[in-house]
């Protein structure tokens, strides 16, 4: 009979919180994985191109890749799986990256950010995609190395989130191909940048679904489900926020690593964020909005309960008392024995009634 | 005899998020047509005029405007239709436009901007205007691409939104036709803007009818009337506000597309922008301010059911009891055989009840 | 007997926005007064002063006024009345001022400003000031056009507002005398800025007696009432706040027409300003209070009305029970021939009141 | 027996507003005392001190400063009482003050804040003090004006504001007497600085107090108390946060009459108000966290209140109900002569009364 | 049978604002121990070290610590206890330190912050830590002060929170054995911030759990316990906030105590800051959503109680009317003697319970 919020909805995976298992005051570049391992073993692919000639390899050792690095044409490695810290390490120590870019790589809990250090650039964003079979969310953390010659990408499990920039370049894309691997760092974020206008327009979705239910007063938990929505909405602005004043920072400042007339491919990624910043702000307007509108449908079925108890009770209750009195046992009641008393009671009854019927229609609450 | 929100107020059609079908990861300048199509072919109107002359042509092949574009009078090329990508892409390979604003073109969800390219400056802007029969807002994207020597503009359908600009084309205004293109491209935009004071305008009518009807407590789905018009508010801001910023920027940075002289008209239509966001600010304080007052009404109004419910209940409950008390059928009830009991009762009944009266006046509850 | 919000407060002329006759698109300078006509005919006052002299005189044609703009000494001419648009041509074109300036002189729905042309300083001013007869406050917009030798100032009406500026005119105080027309200009806006004190002052007056009102629990249209004090606060803030940016910015560049040494009087105006809008955000403050306060008054007085309801009710309900029980007409019902019995049921009643007398008192509802 | 809030809480003098006397349109300099006169005679204290030596005069002509200001001692000159403007006038004219700077100082509606004219360094601050033997609050208006080689401080009575600095001169403190003029000003307003902590250390009591207040469900008026506090964290923040603003701009120029070296006491200073005015913020979201914990106990006690009242209800009225049809008259009612009938009906009674209270239990109102 | 707030949540220790005994005027480095004593010692712990050896020392005279200072290899002095002014003094005087760094020392309601000194950089940090035994959040203030050659770090009591550091330093850690004592300064400070992590984490525990509570709709204190983590969420955020702005201060200036190659490590610290802060930020939203969500369910619970009430009373208050009428005593009844007559009562008043149910169930209140 009651409305109740019993159940609790399902807190996705990626609302939950991953604990450090740092311990305070290790040394930078003490490396611990935060995420849980997805795959079996550490992944290498590498991807040696120039304007001619694109070659494909699986590598087992890093040091396969010395022949490609030193050649001229540029280098892109992917490593799919973070958790094996030893294989990790020869990476990392072949490409002699920073210990805080190891640490950063590893901890997957990072804000997205863009950092610049001698030798390197070092973006980490969060992937967000969803499954085309499943429908399910895919949230991990990505992070790129650009150097002057080569591409160094990790992700947390195999998601083939590249698969459309590996098939422009198979296909011989002119841009990516003639471009330095600073267009190919675009490409790769560029494609993750995508992948949020599907999140947006899925939570879109999900606003106007809770808006249907909520014009259709079905009482289904709304409060629950604008904090839960409440909630995506946070992580998602929180996801994108950072990276936005990240590529504002790039764009402002110059880098010998980022080629001056590439910018305008970075400014349209950031021109992209700010449209997804856009949009989450609406929502985060309007799933306020829903909360107003359904706090003022309870506060309005309230007064209709308390309306429908008013009338009911405000007629019969002195109608009652009326019939209250003739019930006495009085010895002297003059009118009981009157014959036309009974017939006057039930008038002045319903005149009463009637008067107050009135009175509730002129209030407006019939 | 309740009040109810059942059925849905009409969404109007600008407030749907159009869907982007471009699949993530595509290389930029993949072109993909967000909007519907809303005319059968593409429209090119070029207009080349400098002091002494204007002539006016159809185009049905972009080359056609070689003469124009090569002599030192400015040209003008309007094209509407967007849905024809093979035609608009003729179009842009001619005049050598980057990819990225060959996308912004067709993605009609775009944030208005001003982009400066190596040779183009590229404005998009959302026209928002009243029919002047139907009353119905026409909502379209308007792209302008400035050049040293020309303007050419989209807009998505054959709307006449240019024809005062062209009027005054016509009529040989001299600071128009005096001027370079810089200045046209300002008079396009200055003509976009001032149709949002038309609608800025519509949306205080409306904020002012609303205001009314709280006022007179007609329940007529207020929550639901504020929150669709807390909808368009936000709409209305969120096209209008990054105008705005854009063109700080312009006017703060040197162009060699724009001259210095005629910048105070660039800083006019800033101006107009920042008092048409004034005004929207104001409008979305007085909407909230709305809620308020509505809400408060409702808690007025339920106070007011319960003291009538109150009072009725507090006078003849008591009295109701006492006539119980004469109902009971004890053998030995002594007061039952006083010849005066039947009016003493009354008359206590008649005092409880007066007191009680006096009681809910001096608590200004009557 | 219960309240209402019937009739609404009056809005006071000064909130009505004013329509915009212009139409989109037309060329800048296109001039149409948004007003209504205050005064049958212009008026045009020119005041010729040094440190010696100064000389007044009411001029007919605006090319009268050619001696006195050629002489050394300094020159101001203030004009009344904008309705006539012919003769305020005249006057704009004899001082070559920039089209734009003329549209915004006309436009009386403009911001507070300081805009910066090539010869001339503009501002725009909102002046508000209670007439000291009726009460009524007076809104209506002002410009100030300063050259290096001469102040030009449109109002709408004849309202006195530099009486103040030209008695010490008259009266011969030196700094104004000796100064250059940038200091008649600052003495002509911080003359308004003064009135602002006023305005500020009457505000605060209607938030204490609002104050009161709701602390005397006066159920007087309270809702209204502080929605329509926010109106106005939100209406003297707009109109405050961006003359204090333009101020700021004005004494942070550098212009020919302002002398530095006299930058010192525009702070101080500046300052002012700030203290303006500093009171302006307390009041705000105090208004969203006062409503938080009323609120919660509602809640409490239907808490103290369902306490009476539940007392009673929770009294008498119980009782009534009882006696309805001795009030049966069954055969078999040993109590009712036992000669105590009547007293007894008496004395259960009264406990049973006085007990959960005892329990409210406990639970301080009494 | 009902909660009302009818006396209005005194409002301290403090809050007041006090009027402008000034008319709208006086020339700058133009002189008005704001405040009450709260001294016979105006003071002057004059203190002439170097390493070596300080010597203390009572001035009664301004004139008597001559040679302590020409010798190369620095000299500190205290003005006590600011009602008596011929005589102030007479200081001011002897230093040449700005005609601003005297508006200012009589001005005792102003921020806070710093202002630096050719020849003088101007501070205007709000003292606010506990009286040690009354525990009332003295707020009054400080100006200091700083010269190359003097101090000149006005205060509105003789509060010994400044005692400690003074008893740091006569004891002969180092840094006091070997720095310049700029140090001692800086030691007079770390005083008046010093004295916000203990303001805000009362405010966190009073806050405190009114938090055990609501927890203790004492009645007493609780939003107003929590609106004065509000009042009062706001009044005490507005005269603190202007004054953080002007030594921040003070930092980071640089004025001839402040000693570099000098600028990390500043620092201290603007230290200071820095974490006051996050105390006064923390507050701040404290009294808005206390009014929704207020706000939320309300609306529990009317919950709680509304299940007694239906639990009474929902039992006693179908009980009544029964008792009613067997108090009915009818000839034929074959019930009324079964012997068992009467316990019968209490069986069913107390059957059905039980029955409710198992279900109240079940939802947890019992 | 009621919900009730009585017990106060016990306050933690570290909320309760500690007493500023300094009185307001004294000169600066006037000393003044704002905590509590918590040694019974001052300790002073010595470490010597460069890339070849550590040495460790307690040191009982701070004048023993001249041969390590002056020989070329690095020295850090931990100092645990603030008690003792005398002997700080002592260690301070050493040092020459400026005298308001002594003073904020010892002034443990220090913000956080760091500046700048002729000789010295300044840190002030608030050590916030949970004990591994007892769970109890240990709270104290810690210095430390960079000199070109050595750091000087100043804690409450002997808390062994550099313990890690230590650890490292032992066990030849090369980057801090090789680095300059700025980079020890940054080791000691990123332990700091790595507890903050930890503190992070258990207020996200406290705020799942007080979720959880919520939608069990266990009514123990819920707005109490909102507000008090409400409360602990504003006082770590206020103890991380201005160590973040510090830090990016010191990133953007140069100075001769930093190496330029170590603010990559600094930065590190400034970006776990951002992302504390970011959680803090996102566990207020949350705090805020669940206030929304109680109340909502609050607002719920009173709707169905007062749908109880309504039903009960909507169906048998006319009932009981109806018996009331023949429980008249009236002579002339003739209802009252047609033997059909009690069972058509009984059908008559068996149908109208069964309309209202519909009735019900058709609004949907069962
Ligand atoms: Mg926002
Ligand atoms: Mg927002
Ligand atoms: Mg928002
Ligand atoms: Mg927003
Ligand atoms: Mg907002
Ligand atoms: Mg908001
Ligand atoms: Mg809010
Ligand atoms: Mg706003
Ligand atoms: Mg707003
Ligand atoms: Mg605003
Ligand atoms: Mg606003
Ligand atoms: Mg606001
Ligand atoms: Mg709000
Ligand atoms: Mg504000
Ligand atoms: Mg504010
Ligand atoms: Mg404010
Ligand atoms: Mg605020
Ligand atoms: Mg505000
Ligand atoms: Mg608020
Ligand atoms: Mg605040
Ligand atoms: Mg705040
Ligand atoms: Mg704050
Ligand atoms: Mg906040
Ligand atoms: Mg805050
Ligand atoms: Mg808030
Ligand atoms: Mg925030
Ligand atoms: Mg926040
Ligand atoms: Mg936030
Ligand atoms: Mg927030
Ligand atoms: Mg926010
Ligand atoms: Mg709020």
């Amino acid at each position: 009979m009651v409305r109740k919020i019993t159940k609790r909805l399902p807190v996705p995976s990626f609302l939950k919180q991953r604990k450090t298992t740092k311990k305070p005051g290790q040394a930078p570049g003490t490396l611990h994985f935060t995420g849980e391992q997805r795959l079996d073993h550490v992944l290498m692919n590498l991807y040696d191109y120039d304007a001619e000639q694109l070659s494909e390899h699986d590598l087992s050792k890093i040091e396969d890749s010395k022949p490609y690095l030193d050649s001229p044409s540029k280098t892109w490695i992917n490593v799919c799986g973070l958790h094996d810290i030893e294989k990790l390490k020869e990476i990392w120590q072949y490409f002699e990256l920073h210990p805080l870019i190891q640490e950063d790589i590893l901890n997957t809990n990072q804000r997205s950010k863009i950092e610049e250090y001698p030798d390197h650039m070092f973006f980490v964003l969060r992937m967000m995609s969803f499954s085309e079979d499943t429908g399910v969310l895919n949230v991990e953390q990505v992070s790129i190395v650009l150097s002057s010659n080569s591409v160094l990408s990790f992700q947390e499990d195999d998601f083939p989130i590249y698969e459309p920039v590996l098939h422009r370049l198979r296909s011989g894309a002119p841009r990516l191909r003639n471009h330095g691997p600073d267009y190919l760092a675009y490409a790769l974020i560029d494609t993750i940048v995508d992948h949020y206008f599907k999140v947006l327009e899925k939570l879109g979705d999900e606003i106007e679904d809770l808006e249907n239910e909520i014009l259709q007063e079905s009482d289904e938990d709304i409060p629950q489900k604008i904090h839960a929505l409440r909630r995506k909405l946070i992580f998602f602005r929180r996801s994108v926020w950072p990276m936005r004043d990240s590529l504002n920072s790039l764009l402002r400042e110059e880098s010998p690593l980022i080629d001056e007339e590439n910018k305008v491919f970075f400014r349209d990624v950031y021109d992209h964020l700010v449209q997804i910043i856009d949009g989450v702000e609406n929502y985060r307007d309007m799933a306020l909005g829903m909360l107003d509108m359904h706090m003022s449908q309870v506060s309005n079925k309230m007064n209709e309960v308390m309306k429908v108890l008013t009338i009911i009770a405000t007629i019969f209750i002195p109608l009652t008392f009326i019939a209250g009195i003739y019930g006495m046992n009085f010895e002297y009641m003059p009118e009981l024995s009157v014959p036309w008393a009974y017939p006057a009671v039930w008038g002045i009854m319903i005149v009463a009634a009637v008067v107050m019927l009135f009175y509730f229609r002129k209030k407006k609450w019939l």
